[in-house]
């Protein structure tokens, strides 16, 4: 076994934790919070709660909340822009992966200078970031807990990874009442998400103990309790999928991903799709791909799946698979690529791009160009 | 559930990570490094093997190594002062337990000011400390990972537990191979302590499944992997119960202990015996003790020593707690309370003592001094 890193922020977990926001941002030396939301946000009550928590203790802040959904290169230099101009000393952010991925683009260009786009890829931050507290809004993403930031290329048309230690937030404060107020299709595209990231950083070479008990855990959460919560949407289990996306975050945020993720980063700069609901599409394909280089894993995954196991690891595996295909599409998700992308020319193109991505890096089977079309075409 | 934190060092974990220590040091703007050890550790070969390295970076260090067993008060204040004098900036800990929670205590006073007895007990501490890095030379205090310190108050004559989220140090740098050069008595005295760390975590009231998978873990690696590693010493054996150690100190730093080490606590105040070594025959009897008011969990623990369910929870848990008895008795350890202590009359101190440790408050049943009579009884 190599040298491996596990590096998670503080956690605060629970109902009303917001409330410690402030008392947070003050510790790490808030005098006037940069805070990053988005504009679907800014319509629930939340927004209102949070600032009467920081006028409490006697903050000021500076809100930014124009952030897209897969949040573009220009969002982030204008919100470093008036992150500088401001004065600003903390990064706060409420909300999905968009805007928690905005907030550290902001505060890795405010104070690390130049442009998004000079950071792409592994470990290329050399300067230290402003503090930063997060509070997801939705259990799927992991960016509150995780050492990524996505952000899309504009003019690319390509979804970038930023991977690097300094981007892991100071804190995290993870209050599960915020998902009461989503909509169904939220929680699950994020609770795919979050089980894709447990899929692959399970599956990942540099998964060790500290990282696959969380990916399992994730996992078993996710298949137990997101079927209970959509019926349900009841806070007990609405808080069980928190946890499932935090333990996601925490083994993928250090074991890395696979090409399931690639491919859909991919998928989203060229279509601009939500990113929860490539994985139903992709998943099943990534993990036969995968299944020839670690049978046993995927046949660990296929015990969770089907809450047993069968005679052989590879009869656990396949039929693991074959019921996570229908588990997906119980939820009523496009499950074939075809209902994502409207011209199958585009795959070549899609492939060549996702196999620039970082997140192949760390794919237990060695991944080409023609791998991935090989996952595609079955997916299609 | 109410708001829960969870709060861990950056973890560089593996054979050879020792070297990254300079590199830590200097990340965390290390000009002058105070390095603490104890006697036993200088006479190795690791002292060399890092000093080294710090030399690798032109990095100045102060050596201090007067650190006993079950570290004094005043070793704290001398180590302090050294501190201060010397103008150092990083606190550097090479050890087991006992240096690595001295320490947190003259980093705690160094920075804090007064006597380590002015921050007894949980949150005490006011301003943060110098950053700390530190390398665990056994698998079992969790000192690297936690926010527990526990020094000894020599004229009372009692061993205080400090509690705070700012003794949780900046980095761990838990290299296995540090295990190749220990005795066989110090790998089963870690062991047993990391293992009863895993327990009263796991039914601390405060548990959730963020740490209850990291104690669940912790404990079916030591029963696997310790009777492995004393037969082979291999690395690979002694890695394992690395990782078991970093779980569970994981665990107990956020979900806390309970009576087991509140006893162990007061026993190694008035006595000074090894730490590790009191776990063996206070345990079952604390499971008993508790049981009554957490019967699944105590089943939960017992299926993992037994490595299956018997018929109802309380078989299994019943039948869990003889077999961790048997388990305790093979590894030639004291496994009566009369082997410790050599008076019966002490125990009521003893006990009156345990009473007013922090680590009573996360016992999932109330304690009261006839509770822990009851326990020291069953155990004599």
């Amino acid at each position: 076994m190599s040298v491996l890193k596990f590096s998670i922020p503080e956690i605060f977990f629970g109902r009303e934790s917001l409330k410690y926001s402030s008392v947070c941002a003050k510790r790490l030396g808030a005098e006037k919070i940069f805070f990053v939301t988005d504009p679907g946000l800014e319509q629930s009550g939340w927004i209102d709660v949070l600032f009467d928590i920081f006028e409490d203790e006697n903050l000021e802040w500076v809100h930014y909340s124009n952030v897209a959904s897969n949040p573009r290169d220009w969002q982030i230099h204008e919100g470093a822009d008036l992150y500088l101009d401001e004065g600003c000393d903390v990064v706060v952010a409420l909300g999905g992966g968009s805007p928690m991925d905005a907030a550290k683009g902001i505060a890795l260009v405010a104070s690390n200078g130049g442009r998004v786009q000079d950071y792409e890829g592994a470990n290329r931050i050399q300067r230290p970031l402003p503090p930063m507290i997060f509070m997801p809004s939705t259990a799927g993403s992991g960016s509150d807990v995780s050492q990524f930031a996505i952000v899309t290329d504009v003019e690319r048309r390509v979804k970038m990874s930023i991977i690097s230690r300094t981007l892991v937030p100071n804190i995290s404060i993870i209050d599960p009442i915020l998902l009461t107020t989503k909509s169904r299709e939220l929680i699950i595209s994020s609770a795919i998400d979050a089980f894709a990231h447990a899929v692959e950083s399970y599956l990942s070479p540099i998964a060790f103990s500290i990282t696959e008990i969380h990916s399992l855990k994730a996992m078993e959460l996710i298949m137990k309790y997101l079927p209970r919560a959509l019926q349900s949407n009841d806070l007990d289990d609405l808080e069980q999928l928190s946890i499932a996306g935090t333990s996601a975050a925490m083994a993928f945020s250090n074991a890395g991903l696979g090409v399931d993720h690639a491919l859909a980063h991919s998928l989203g700069g060229m279509l601009d799709v939500v990113h929860g609901l490539i994985h139903p599409v992709l998943l099943p394909h990534v993990l036969r791909y995968n299944m020839v280089v670690c049978l046993d894993k995927v046949a660990d995954i296929g015990r969770i799946v089907l809450g047993r196991s069968l005679g052989t690891p590879e009869a656990t595996a396949k039929a693991g698979i074959e019921k996570l295909e229908a588990y997906f599409h119980s939820l009523g998700v496009a499950t074939r690529l075809r209902d994502i992308v409207s011209d199958r020319v585009n795959l070549s193109q899609i492939c060549e791009m996702a196999i620039q991505d970082s997140c192949v890096l760390s794919n237990p089977r060695v991944a080409t160009v023609e791998g991935l079309m090989q996952i595609c075409e079955a997916a299609w």
